[in-house]
């Protein structure tokens, strides 16, 4: 038996993974960004095979996170969150600049920002999990609070697109409870 | 550069990994536990090698993750985070109960309770990442909030010990922001 209403009570932050192929520049909103390992520093990083910026970080081996500051707004939320790299350049009108590892350092919204490239990928059909070294890391905004994804989603009452890793598949409040077997 | 600040910004939960082998179980507390896909629906968890409960979950391939309460008392964080299952039984007086998958389902300061099987494990040398099928998960306290791990550490001044997966090196407050390359 599944309860989905339990699954929601998994913490996770919000941040923006970006990433590059040739000279091109994407990224987009991930909720399940971990530290693996404290020495050496090791995240993990879930991604839909969909997603554009799977193919960018699958192409450069290495990835960037913004950890969105809690005051950022939905616009820019959704500029990364709900639509595809392929239709639009994401980083037009976002302050950046380039990072050692060659990812766009997100200033915008950001209180830190992390580079990582990948050691390991693991193939979990739907999506890609990367495995990766922190190779540089530092604060933007000291003075900002992280975004957790609760907040986004009772505060900012956000949603969730269906490619995420962490989407559970619950079409209305009244599933929410619903028991699988 | 490495500002180790940064890091601290990433969110995280607090749970209780619980696993059994044989007629004994044990758990401890762990933060790095995250959704990876969304159908099915997969779980990742990176645990110390170091750990009895890592050794019980290789040898059972089950494990189960309780999402605790805000409310959960230091004095039981405490007894399963910072003792080792060699020494004591850690589930004297904790209400449990056998759940589908064997694992003991804690039911004391738990707002949620998930049971996993382990598809397949990386060896991330220091640690374990298992990576994991749901395949069940329960409401305890419908009511309860789940306590993040900044709650746990700016609220109620918890520590983190070494061997977790969320551990950063750092001896004294004057060396956050302190830079390594």
């Amino acid at each position: 038996m599944i309860v989905l209403e339990a699954l929601f009570k998994l913490t996770y932050g919000m941040y923006i993974a970006s990433s590059k192929k040739n000279n091109r520049f994407n990224g987009c909103i991930v909720n399940s960004v971990f530290q693996l390992t404290p020495d050496p520093l090791m995240v993990g990083m879930s991604l839909n095979k969909k997603s554009l910026t799977n193919d960018y970080i699958t192409d450069s081996n290495v990835f960037g996170v913004s950890i969105l500051s809690q005051n950022a707004p939905m616009s820019f939320i959704g500029k990364f969150g709900f639509r595809s790299g392929r239709d639009t350049n994401k980083f037009e009108q976002v302050n950046s600049q380039i990072g050692r590892t060659g990812v766009p350092i997100i200033l915008d919204n950001t209180i830190c920002f992390i580079e990582a490239k990948v050691t390991q990928t693991i193939d979990l059909v739907t999506h890609t999990l990367f495995i990766a070294k922190i190779v540089a890391s530092q604060p933007i905004d000291r003075h900002g609070e992280p975004m957790t994804y609760a907040y986004y989603r009772d505060v900012k009452q956000g949603k969730t697109p269906e490619i995420a890793a962490t989407y559970v598949a619950v079409k209305s409040k009244s599933q929410l409870g619903k028991k699988y077997d």
